[in-house]
């Protein structure tokens, strides 16, 4: 009890560092009267998008809640609700400070670097830590209501369901914001740079393009509140997946709280450390921005080894207490694996090296300097067509190295602590995520900022300035990508275990003789082995969503972005004005038809992941019966994780390769034969062609997979609960 | 006996008509003095390559001969040997009929449509039909000679491990011919396209381009020669695991060996029925080349359906034979499964259809006139970016139909005959290969007919009858393609259903009381089973294959096409006459550079499938013991199925709608909005990119997956065969 009292308290800590935060970043200067208006549209139109976007995720919502009523109760429908409350919350309240530090960083970096990268970052922060504090709050505060005050068992289905329930909500937010989000996002920069750049030849965040606002409204209703979504969403499903093998691993034993309240445990030590970790970002002697964040970083996963370790002995009293967790087998009986907490604190350390490790890797496949990103620019200089294959090559090869490190990571920690090891480590992984998300959200920020410099005149100093933070800003999101995809991938593994241990559960509780319950289950015997056909073909189903919704949201990217286009080109037509500047555009008019743009084109892509498992296990049921159904359905979540992890991989190292490829020209490029190219130069419109693919590549489909992934496993095992219910 | 004997005739029909036709091809007309020097140095450059490619395989080749010959036996070495001598007969014989028919195809067609399309299509039938003959010949004479002759047990290792060895054999030519190959033909069209028609603004196949003959050499050993070797592999391994499984499922049976030879029986049936079918290919009323060849295909297709039933009817009687496959279970029994003659005839008949709906469905993704390749040149109006943009979005689409129509095949022959069902319908699918190899060697020889035409000089309506044909070309290169990637995903999990089965039956004959045999077996417990975590490492090592090797194709294509990019400018300085026509540009630097170039860069990525199993298997039984390095490995070759699968399709079906797509501007193509946009269009210019970008991707990477999964596949057999001669 204690216990978890004390997870809340240090949960609520990360509110108590968001509103000091926010106090903070509001206290600053906003600047100009220009700069307040052009921020005041850019807040208006991401607002007025959001709001649209969460009314109709409501009228989903509310229908699911309904149904999670009926079919279940209504405890698990309110866990449904907060999940979905509070990942709204999180991205709603984390924009709003991300729309109001833009204009702040701008004027900061006018003074200083240093004044830029405080604001910028503190905003980001305020998202990254109500990220994992509501998170984390919201699976504890309920258990604790669902427990405590309700009496429900720490195990039994009552809490099980409805903490599951809490991950479908966030993942209903998660899949419409990513998808929502990074169709108005690229829809506004694709679009606004062809008819812009390419065609009117005016260069980029030029208050004279209409579309302007709306691709400084994309980056925050994007890269702000859909990452927040994402890593929301990962966050609480992974909590929870974990908590579930713990119910059922320990079903019965003393420790059954103990190892139920661990997860939470490791996540509270980590708010801590995260919010330490933000006080060490500061620019050194060196100037270094990247080097700023790296120390903050590099702060908080050290010491979150130390965090852990003093969680491990509150909760188990030393390293050397051995527990056994108790894995149900579908034939009858339990395969009982054995390990001590310092196993499971090893696994958690497991957990934080593949974070860092995919750091790194993602850096050098998309950072500057490094051969990937090289090879791009080098082979920019034979044209559009070369620097496109190549970007194709990175982004293919990418996926290689993260997925070495994960299976690495899987491996060690199954034979410290078998499958519930596996959690942990991805638990450890997850935990650091209010910091990535300070990361990752700080890259909007500074990307505004450069717009209202640009669009408000500021001298050219500023500029430099802001283009700087904006630089890391991209390696930023692009490695903030990169564990966002490996932990949604390592997550839903752990959700696809639950999958299994769940039904082994209820099969074993229905098989018991004189038993009552689960009666659904009984006498069912899936077989999950690959010689099994229907496993084949559940694998090659799930295989075949990651890329078919990959294409569809490619589609609605380019469908968006060529109404952009007629927008932009029907305005300097009607408003010759414009372009003279004498008249002002009508920035509100293109914000406006992204918004229904992304609203339509994200609804049906987002059903592929809730209708897969459903349409999965109905077919197969009518054609082979119950047994194959639950085989094929199983199937399927996994070959969804693996060509999901595949295609995000691919989609956002490449795309993020291609963009610092473009970034390359922008001081002039040396090619192998010393000639030099310069921005506007030939091989330089060809790398922004790579650039132009990239985007929707590493900002709609690829981050969209994220979520597709986990929206499709915890569907899976929702449904488990459903039928275990009838 | 007989029906051995009488299957052995019938595939020697295919050589008799390869023969004929060779015959007949050879009488035609070549043309003028020009036309035949020009196809004088294709010839001499293409075989050039050829030898070069077949010597460094050789040299391989006659390592893995003697490796064979220590870990198994000398027959199986031979078996080996045949599998690549015969496949590389195949390819070489059809080749050099390719680069004689095309200059007397150019002829034809100065004198008629119909003439053209009939030289062009015999010597396309001489490669389909050799491919088929031999690799039915191959098999059913050393099944002959291995059991009669040398008087094995039809059913017994020797027998199985020498017709795994021969398939081992027909895979290394295989992966290098398509790797090869592939970089050679991309390199060439990549290169020579970039230097000629974008930077010095000449058309395509323009004899002042130094790499024009390097272009046309490699049609010929690109789709030719690897099209023919990725077949008659397919043919050769789905054949032999098919025959595999028999020997396993009817182990002790009296029906063994007439079970053994179903396979090929169907595939004789299916030889008749593929001669048949070229004799319907013929010009009609309304003068659609398409047409023409559809009706062939179409009569080959539907007479194979009563071919069968009569082979159905020759081999077990009738239509009511019952029959029962007694699958081995690992913990010992058997699983037996019962059917009838009517059911393997049924499952048959879905290979036939399968493989009909895969052609459809290609050609609607890649098709000028349908929604796919449309969309794509709509896309180019506003510019390279939204082109390349849209070719991915349908690359990614175009997988989830085949994909579908896969998974129905599979639970419908499951359903009808189990395991051994799903093995009989991918053999009918594999038995069409003659008549499909026939569309596709079709393609290269109209493709070089055009650049023949054009470097000679001929009248401008040689050139157009020559563009027809070439247009029809792509149309059967991309469906065959299609074809050749379904096939080859499901003539691998027949490999891969063998693997399984071969392990169950060698820890079943190793645990038997008393048995001496296979001991290296004995008391191994794989678990393939999806919860267990090596088998989730197991697929996504197998996921992350296809991915890093099409990287690295992709990557290597770049590389050669910059080469040649050097090349090609170098002799422009060198040479200013060549521009005004007066100097003659050196043809022969340009295809000897790309020799080298694709032969250096095929070797470290064929290696890739097969060091993948025999590195998947150390180290995982380094880890974690035998149970789980068996159950890691096939996990493994389900992973390489799974994303191969996806990778390839979306390659080979995208680029094959981006090469339409820049067609579709040939004769001006009307956007959305009624407006014209012609070739030299800035539209055009967009789609002249993307048709770059899909050119490595429909040419090299993609296709070099179907030899990469069945590789893998192939080698995990082997491994088992060698595992058990410990």
């Amino acid at each position: 009890m204690f216990a978890l009292f004390l997870i809340i308290i240090l949960g609520a800590l990360s509110i108590a560092y968001g509103l000091w935060a926010i106090n903070d970043v509001m206290k600053r200067d906003a600047g100009t009267q220009r700069m307040q208006e052009i921020a005041a549209a850019i807040a208006e139109g991401a607002q007025a998008y959001l709001w649209r976007q969460y009314i109709t995720i409501a009228v989903v919502g509310v229908v699911l809640f309904v149904v999670l009523i009926f079919l279940l109760s209504i405890w698990v429908a309110i866990g449904f609700a907060i999940g979905a409350v509070l990942s709204a919350a999180a991205g709603f309240i984390g924009m709003n400070v991300s729309v109001r530090a833009n204009v702040r960083t701008a004027q900061a970096a006018s003074q200083s670097l240093a004044g830029g990268l405080d604001v910028a970052f503190k905003s980001g922060a305020v998202t990254g830590m109500l990220v994992a504090g509501l998170a984390l709050l919201g699976v504890a505060v309920y258990y604790l209501i669902l427990t405590r005050t309700l009496g429900a068992d720490p195990g039994g289905r009552l809490v099980i369901d409805s903490l599951v329930a809490m991950g479908f909500g966030a993942s209903l937010i998660s899949i419409f914001a990513r998808l929502g989000g990074g169709i108005f996002t690229k829809g506004a920069d694709v679009g606004g740079d062809l008819v812009g750049k390419v065609e009117a030849g005016i260069p980029e965040d030029d208050p004279r393009n209409p579309a302007t606002i709306a691709d400084n409204v994309g980056d925050n209703v994007g890269d702000c509140a859909g990452m927040a979504a994402d890593l929301f969403e990962t966050y609480v499903v992974t909590f929870v997946a974990t908590m579930v093998l713990a119910a059922i691993f320990f079903a019965g034993q003393a420790n059954l709280e103990t190892m139920m309240l661990y997860p939470l445990a490791i996540g509270a030590a980590c708010i801590v450390t995260s919010i330490i970790g933000t006080f060490f970002v500061k620019l050194g002697q060196d100037q270094s921005i990247m080097g700023a964040l790296y120390k903050g970083f590099i702060a908080t996963g050290v010491l979150s080894i130390a965090a852990v370790a003093v969680a491990n002995v509150a909760l188990f009293g030393g390293f050397g207490t051995t527990m056994e967790a108790r894995v149900p087998i579908i034939g009858g009986g339990v395969d009982a694996v054995s390990f001590t907490s310092l196993s499971l604190l090893l696994c958690a350390i497991i957990g934080l090296v593949v974070t860092g490790l995919i750091v790194v890797i993602t850096e050098y496949y998309t950072g500057v300097g490094f051969r990937p990103v090289r090879s791009i620019a080098q082979s920019s200089v034979t044209g559009h067509g070369t620097n496109v294959i190549q970007g194709l090559a990175i982004s293919l090869e990418s996926t290689a190295l993260p997925a070495l490190v994960i299976m690495a990571g899987i491996i060690t920690s199954y034979m410290l602590a078998g499958l519930f090891g596996i959690a942990i480590a991805v638990t450890a992984m997850l935990a650091l995520a209010g910091m990535v998300v300070a990361l990752d959200a700080f890259g909007p920020v500074t990307d505004n900022a450069g717009g209202i410099a640009e669009m408000a005149g500021l001298p050219k100093e500023v500029r430099q300035s802001t283009d700087a933070l904006d630089a890391v800003g991209n390696t930023t999101k692009a490695v903030t990508k990169g564990y966002a995809i490996g932990s949604a991938g390592l997550g839903a593994l752990v959700l696809f275990t639950a999958y299994t241990a769940d039904l082994n559960y209820f099969i074993s509780a229905a098989n018991e003789p004189g038993s009552t319950s689960y009666q659904y289950f009984a006498g069912v015997t899936p077989d999950f082995s690959l010689s099994n056909p229907y496993v084949v073909v559940g694998l090659l189903f799930g295989g075949l969503i990651p890329f078919l919704f990959g294409g569809i949201a490619m589609t609605a990217v380019g469908r968006a972005a060529g109404a952009v286009v007629e927008e932009v080109r029907r305005q300097f037509k009607e408003k010759p004005g414009i372009m003279e500047g004498t008249e002002r555009p009508d920035y509100g008019r293109a914000v406006d038809m992204l918004t229904k743009a992304a609203i339509k084109e994200m609804v049906v892509p987002s059903l592929l992941p809730v209708l897969a498992p459903l349409v999965t296990y109905l077919v197969i049921y009518l054609i082979a019966g119950k047994d194959q159904a639950f085989s094929a359905v199983g199937a399927m979540l996994l070959g969804v994780i693996v060509t999901g992890l595949f295609v995000a991989i691919s989609m956002t190292s490449g795309g993020g390769a291609w963009d610092n490829a473009k970034k390359s020209f922008e001081d002039g490029f040396v090619d192998k034969d010393g000639v030099k190219h310069l921005k506007g130069s030939e091989a330089h419109k060809a790398s922004v062609t790579g650039d132009t693919v990239g985007d929707p590549y590493k900002d709609t489909a690829g981050p969209a997979v994220n979520p597709l992934i986990k929206v499709t496993n915890i569907i899976a095992l929702l449904l488990l609960g459903v039928l275990a219910a009838m």
